[in-house]
């Protein structure tokens, strides 16, 4: 055995701060405040509110155990048609799996911003992130939102104070943004690994001042969360509270550079969200061509990010070809491995049914880097789609088998 | 940190020798020597021959990745209707992924028996195991073959010769018998999880001496699968050379005891392969009740199997209800999760939509067991399935990140 303690030793990645955050769109506000929710005394409540009612839309978890602040939120969308005054967020509680009481404290967090800007409850969103199957403590939620209603403030340092509240096992603060001609995209998320007890995952907020068609974002929203969040595979495990917002302040004819900076900084988040799973080094982007359909493509990938083999060769910078080709004959969305063709980091590592003659030390230091690129090329389509994975190494096992022990 | 080093250890489970191996089955020798393909020197060439063409039934991978001798089996039964006159395997080398070849080298491998036997190669079998990619050595093989011809021998030393020349990386050797009134099934496995480079996993032979109804026999064996080998969930990646094969010595009319003691082997040998996931330290069932068919349960139950997250709360002891019941919400199978319980060992952890007041203590030590029972129910049908899942430690990691660098 090698030496195991330096193997559990995992640089982060060196990041360099968005430009412009959610407090520096144009008709936003944003504060984060600390209410007591979280035993270490972190920041916990997070308020964005817009000076009007604006256009949000939002994706939402697909589990099936959807959390209250997630079944209020579809609800008030519906019956604003997609607009919102605020979102009001906690963090260290999730407010899953609470039952009707938790309906109740998720409906109470809306009613109580809805007072303070004189808006229907409606017109609030709400989100939770945290341990799971435990009440709010609300008294600590209500006062919390007050103060962080008295703390709303515009500008980059008012974005940072609502990330730092929305956090919870993230091990370094995801931003991004992209400029446009007079307007900007800027997001923020949370989202680490699933670490007991029982993390609800991902939440993402991205605004933007751009002129945007109302009517086309909920459909853009849902088409650009595909090939970012939703195509990050951190542990095959989606969670009862993930939600991604998109918040707009004006309306107009939607640039089509708008599309793109949206697009990039949701792939930007996402990529931040893969390179912190629990112990990761590395993300790599399982890139599946040829597929019958990108729907079909992106299932494919995600079988392959499934494996805890594939997992671990990542995190060994093992370019062990066999595993990564005999996972694509395990979806049940190929119908034939004729012709598939895999390239690691660019080395045609399996073509011709069999394994090329590849260097494998030259594969094996190429794979030693912060973003790593597996190519798995079918010839049974034009289907092609990305999946964001992190690898799995010493430090996940320990984080995630030696919690309550 | 606790001490990581400690952790690495893993006990073996304590097992007693089976009473019959396959050498005991009327009508069957066996043997096993050899032949030089792995590098070790340990055993790899395998034979076991009936003295006259019998019942055989098989149940083979569904990788689309099939290897040549699966390809050559397939091609066989087909043409004698589920007949044989004996199994040649070889360990070492899986003869997968190896082109026209590997195709070329299984139909040899049967030829030669065939020709020593004075039978039709079509009433030959093979199987391999081992590395994938790479040419049999085809002199080495056929030494093999003819020098374990002549080691065919009855009794136990013989089933344990053929046993020991099967093996891979499994750490223990994989025997289960089960007795009727007059006859016997017994079998033999090998099979760990996929270590690199890229093993080729499971193959199990059984064989039984009780009168069988011989048409009756791939139907049965099927179903037999489903409950114990397809039961098994290691690490998500069924590989290229997966083989069950049941051999019938006696016709006759089938004793309802004997689809009992089928399945009763087949399920202890699936259970000895889960206990010999990379680092495992135990046995999880995952049993399912309440889907919709039994199809759903089993789905359902691999999924959770599919969680790394589960997996290393297993191997930690962790009673983490969360990660078990959110993992039922996201499988596809399942589309109300109300009322769903959920028992580790007994004690219920999760029900009426939250997690109850239970002894997180007691539950842990409950869990430290050589057997873990994982209950979840939903109240969609009468649909029931179980999965066996090893847990995910360190040795996992380390086994399978650090063979090539």
């Amino acid at each position: 055995m090698t030496d195991l303690a330096a193997r559990l030793h995992h640089p982060l990645p060196v990041l360099t701060p968005a430009t412009k955050t959610l407090g520096d769109i144009e008709g936003l506000r944003a504060s984060g405040v600390r209410a007591g929710i979280k035993a270490s005394g972190n920041p916990d409540v997070a308020l964005l509110v817009a000076d009007s009612l604006i256009d949000v839309a939002a994706v939402f978890t697909q589990n099936k155990f959807a959390a209250a602040p997630v079944l209020v939120c579809r609800e008030h969308l519906q019956k604003t048609g997609g607009r919102a005054r605020a979102i009001v967020v906690n963090s260290g509680n999730a407010n899953a799996c609470t039952g009707d009481e938790g309906l109740q404290n998720a409906r109470i967090m809306c009613a109580d911003v809805a007072e303070l800007l004189g808006c229907s409850p409606d017109e609030v969103l709400v989100a939770s992130t945290g341990v799971i199957g435990v009440q709010l403590p609300m008294e600590k939620v209500r006062a919390g939102i007050r103060a962080a209603f008295a703390e709303l403030q515009s500008g980059p340092e008012a974005g940072r104070a609502f990330l730092a509240a929305i956090q919870t096992t993230d091990a370094y603060p995801k931003e991004a943004c992209e400029p446009g001609d007079g307007w900007s995209v800027a997001g923020v998320c949370k989202g680490a690994g699933m670490i007991a007890p029982n993390m609800a995952t991902m939440l993402a907020f991205v605004a933007t001042d751009a002129p945007v068609d109302a009517g086309g974002l909920p459909a853009l929203l849902r088409d650009v969360a595909v090939g970012s969040f939703n195509a990050v595979h951190v542990d095959s495990h989606p969670s009862t509270n993930d939600s991604l917002f998109l918040l707009a302040t004006r309306r107009g004819t939607q640039e089509k550079a708008f599309s793109n900076a949206l697009r990039d900084t949701c792939r930007r988040l996402a990529w931040l969200i893969a390179r912190d799973g629990e112990g990761a080094t590395k993300v790599t982007t399982i890139r599946v061509t040829g597929a019958s359909s990108n729907e079909a493509a992106q299932a494919i990938g995600r079988r392959v990010a499934e494996s805890a083999l594939v997992r671990t060769a990542l995190f060994g910078n093992d370019p062990n070809w066999g595993r990564f080709v005999s996972q694509v004959g395990n979806a049940k969305e190929v119908t034939s491995v004729a012709g598939l063709v895999c390239k690691v980091q660019g080395i045609t590592v399996f073509e011709n049914e069999a394994p090329t003659r590849f260097d494998r030390a030259e594969a094996s230091k190429a794979m030693a880097a912060e973003d790593v690129l597996l190519e798995l090329a079918l010839t049974e389509g034009s289907g092609a789609g990305d999946i964001l994975t992190s690898d799995l190494g010493y430090r996940y096992v320990e984080v995630n088998a030696e919690y309550t022990t």
